[in-house]
């Protein structure tokens, strides 16, 4: 077992080469104080809207809540309830946390190679001082370590935001939130925690619950949404009331990318089967379709940009949702096919010149083939950076190859971490910064842009395309 | 901003690694002094079948007929309009060709990392003898300089083709073309020119315009086309006449490769419906498929080249179509399927030894999984180089890396331009050359193919194949 | 002509870097006396019964069983008559071993850069002693040297598979299969040639000459198979023999890796028509998809290892298959997809622990998208190394590149040779173990994982992977 100091090499990331590292190393110096810019994110805005709030203990900071390590211990046979998942009829599960750290420690080989390993590492010696590699020994030790940490008034979220030097926050809020925590950290000054506007629960006619989602979107406006129009009406208001709490963007998903602009008669018609309960599954995957392309519309009027996040089965394994709920690491991506699912959105609003639309997927075979030329023609659409299982080393550079050379730098959104995890903000950006240097000395030393453009590139991929894309500037 | 002289690194395109970069120069000048061969590219005749035509204004050879130009642009919010391209109903557009020069400096940073910024930065300094890097301020000076060239009888379509040092360059034209073009060129002695048949406009029923296309070709031959059985024998005389004008190959593209066997009822009847304007989109699907083995026959027959390049949504902006026609940036690649759709084709004609069929696609997820094993089974499949987008380093890179362990190196093509742009010819081939020879070294410096080896694959690759594949030697 | 000495470049398969290079070579170091283990081929297993088995001539050795090799040639124009691959009809092919050997040597050139080229050129030198690279001149004089050496009792299968260090060597046996010959080697004490378990040809309703197959599956058992129940019967006890005689896995095949659980009077009635004649092709891939869960649902109670090799058109060239039968290089990879495919199966059986399901596909755009998501979440799935064309230098990069991130090296299963070609058993797995240790060094020169932890990450790639994957331990 590994018992040496634990450190991150500083050319990590970084190809072999002496003279392509020594200009990545340039780039990096010239854009790793800049500030943190996060445009889409799933952090909890409770976290930083009490100043007394903390992270709990090292197991909930760093297991239960991450389904990115608990996938990866449970596709080796670990059960999600030695691992303190909760499950959703309340039966019991670990509740020692040191225990389950353990576990984790006895298992942390099996991140080798992952992005999650190399943010853990980041995590645990940047942020919190670990200095030996995590390992079935030391385990307890770094335990108590990180809970006494973990306790400090430096390490609690609002401390850790301005430690982290974040520019800008924005979380992931119901179209029903009545975002209550952005209120109070507004009312604070704390302005740079915005909203995003998501309504698919409301949207998407066959989430699971969509009746009680409907409900608490009335609620939340203090009227009865009896009629399509009126669920227009009042997303429309929902909207507004983001954007004046702060929101510049929207944010949907779907199986699909599929779009279709339907009468107002037939949506009225859909809905008003929705209300009914006789919903059949065409039904809601052409409104969907058709709210895409609302969606885009009132984009086009009141200017939130739109994120399209598309192409995921989730809750793949009936068995983990059943005993355990979503987002359990049971999410498998999906084929995607944008050119021709996005014709309608695009023919109505593609060229509107005030309309910001970034696209997220995960089918990589669509980064060269359809997603580059959209990007790379239309005024309204840019390329969100690669999503979730490919925020990743391999996946960074499978992106600027693919994505770069035909839909250009410039008609790309920059990064956003797409994290609830908040204290691994810092590791992903600085996975692409290093990435995004890297690539762009790649460059450089093959002849193929000079160093200063570069330079400008690098800022740009770092820090201004995030902020021009999502109208943050 | 810049001011530092223009030059383009003697090392471009090749991997850092000195070793590597060492032996991709042997490769590379050793190759370097060899003609140009163009099997297949969109260069209009008549510019060399003037012996005064001339380029025009900067603006008119670099920006108003190159969408791969305008469309970035136009991607980042600039209109058409103001970049000076024609509409269709005449309506006004930007004529002052020196303020769109500067538009189009004004946003060269565009360009960085894409291939049509590597083109024009070898043609502004090779062709052109431009030394410092375009930009806002020197824009002006730059575009007169670049006038007053293109004046010059050194800068003339005919001396420029010398100077390129071009072997053979062939056009692509309408099966109904007279090719006065080429015949005045063969009377003068250049027989270097050769047209290609490319029957798509009166093959494709649903084609817009069919029935004046069909007229035109009535009219090339003075006669009726009443019936399905005239048509085929028209084709075959105008494919004869083609290549008695020197045609070697023929071209066909369709949205997908679809292919079938219909009986001559069935096509006689699709064709008549056609005639009689009662066609629906699955007889012209069933059609187009069936026009593709009835061309594989013909070519197993009079041995010209069959060429297919498949897999594009052609105007997916009725906007930009509407106002400005076709061939506006507009077009997206889609999904492609090889394997099943080709079948009935190769079932019939894939042993034929005489019979080339070149394939095309933009769907690079099919280059490994289904060409490559396709071209390296039957005799008569041969890879087209990466096509369009794909024509830049990486998209040459992704090739190299996953078509020729599996297809074999002389089951490819080499390599083809396919450019409408005359002046980016040979800024085109020189990147080709450049990447395979690095590929090449680096298959050396891996200890995979022998350094004499690879002096024979560079030679293969960069003019040996091209000339064999399109039956030029 | 080259005539200079052969020899095999040390660094062969490394990337140029030094510093990566010099990694490459210790962890390789470390690994290359770990003894080979062959858990999926298809070595006939006679040629190991027979104590006095011989090879043939170099001919029978090395081209006429090898369809990678005369697929290439094939492709090239030369006529499968002229390299002795025997017609289905008897009708006469060439005889003359030398002769055929000279062809293939006059067209060595057509491998450069492929992995048979690679395996050949290592079989040649390491295993034959060959010192001069096969060509026109030398074909002849290489001809009557090869067919020396493999007169020898040193170069007789029992031999080589001694000198091949192999531990373990897993043979593809029918599910009628009686293996005998792995009853004469375990009674012999070859404990180390176990047999796989591959029911497609009895399971697979649509297989040509399926009646006759479950002839053979009836006479295996001595008893008639006239329902669904016997059937089920019938192959849980072939299992149970085939584990006796030391099988460890099945391997199953399709053409998609759909899977559907049909009721036992579903599968009944369907199994009824099969024997009645009365099958449609719907039937069949719902039989198909059927019998892949309850292949799952045996495999879970049974423990043997589940493989799925899916998505090739088998005999796609018709022509080929009429004179000269099945696996004659003229198989094409299919599009795949597996998440909603295998979505019926994984819910059944994903999360068992005792269950291996090892998924291999020629789909690389799956890798990432589907494979990964899937092995890094499900106990039961595993990813099998790259398959058949896919086993190349690029192949296994671009499979570490796109599967280890989200998949994490321990849900994948070692590599596998699946050959029929013997003596390239350990060229094959030289590939692997080569890209291999590159890889890792890759990870540690680019500060990703530590050099310590690359020992045990290639360990694990060449050796123990495989073993546990195949429960072989």
């Amino acid at each position: 077992m590994l018992t040496k100091t634990w450190s991150l090499s500083r050319d990590r990331c970084f190809a072999p080469d002496p003279i392509q590292r020594q200009i990545a190393h340039k780039f990096f110096d010239n854009i790793s104080s800049l500030p943190i810019v996060c445009p889409h994110g799933h952090v909890d805005p409770a976290l930083l809207a009490d100043p007394a709030a903390r992270f709990g203990s090292p197991t909930e900071l760093l297991i239960i809540p991450d389904h990115y390590i608990f996938r990866m211990l449970y596709s080796r046979g670990i059960s999600l309830e030695s691992l303190g998942i909760p499950t959703t009829d309340g039966s019991p599960v670990e509740t020692d946390h040191r225990k389950i750290w353990q576990l984790f420690a006895d298992h942390f080989y099996l991140f080798r190679g992952t992005p999650s390993g190399l943010w853990l590492r980041e995590e645990l010696t940047n942020v919190f001082g670990v200095d030996e590699p995590l390992n079935s020994r030391n385990a307890g030790y770094i335990y108590d370590y990180l809970a006494e940490k973990l306790a400090l008034p430096e390490f609690s979220p609002r401390a850790l935001f301005k430690r982290f030097h974040i520019e800008v926050l924005c979380t992931t809020d119901a179209a029903s939130d009545r975002l209550e925590h952005h209120q109070s950290l507004h009312q604070e000054g704390w302005t740079q925690i915005r909203p995003t506007f998501r309504p698919d629960a409301v949207v998407n006619l066959d989430t699971p619950g969509w009746r009680e989602n409907l409900a608490k979107l009335e609620s939340s406006v203090g009227r009865e949404i009896s009629t399509y129009a009126t669920f227009i009406q009042v997303l429309e208001e929902r909207r507004a009331y983001f954007k004046k709490m702060g929101a510049t963007a929207t944010d949907h998903s779907a199986a699909t990318p599929y779009t279709a602009q339907l009468s107002d008669q037939e949506a009225e018609a859909i809905f008003t089967r929705a209300l009914a309960g006789k919903l059949n599954s065409f039904d809601a995957q052409q409104f969907t379709g058709h709210m895409f392309v609302e969606m885009a519309r009132m984009s086009a009027e009141d200017g939130l940009v739109m994120q399209m996040h598309c192409g995921v089965t989730r809750n793949h394994n009936p068995a983990i949702f059943e005993r355990f709920g979503s987002d359990k690491g049971a999410d498998i991506p999906l084929q995607l096919e944008w050119t021709q699912n996005l014709r309608p959105l695009l023919s109505a609003y593609g060229n509107h010149k005030n309309f910001h639309l970034i696209l997220f997927g995960m089918d990589e075979s669509t980064y060269s083939r359809e997603l580059a030329p959209l990007a790379g023609h239309y005024p309204a659409v840019l390329l969100g950076p690669p999503w979730w299982f490919h925020d990743s080393v391999n996946g960074m550079e499978r992106y600027f190859d693919r994505v770069m050379e035909t839909a250009g730098l410039y008609n790309t959104a920059g990064f956003n971490d797409d994290t609830r995890a908040f204290v691994s903000i810092p590791a992903r950006h600085t996975v692409w910064r290093r990435v995004a240097c890297n690539w762009l000395a790649g460059l450089v030393v093959r002849g193929l842009v000079e160093e200063e453009e570069g330079f400008e590139m690098a800022q740009a991929l770092v820090y201004d395309l995030a902020k021009s894309a999502y109208k943050l500037d």
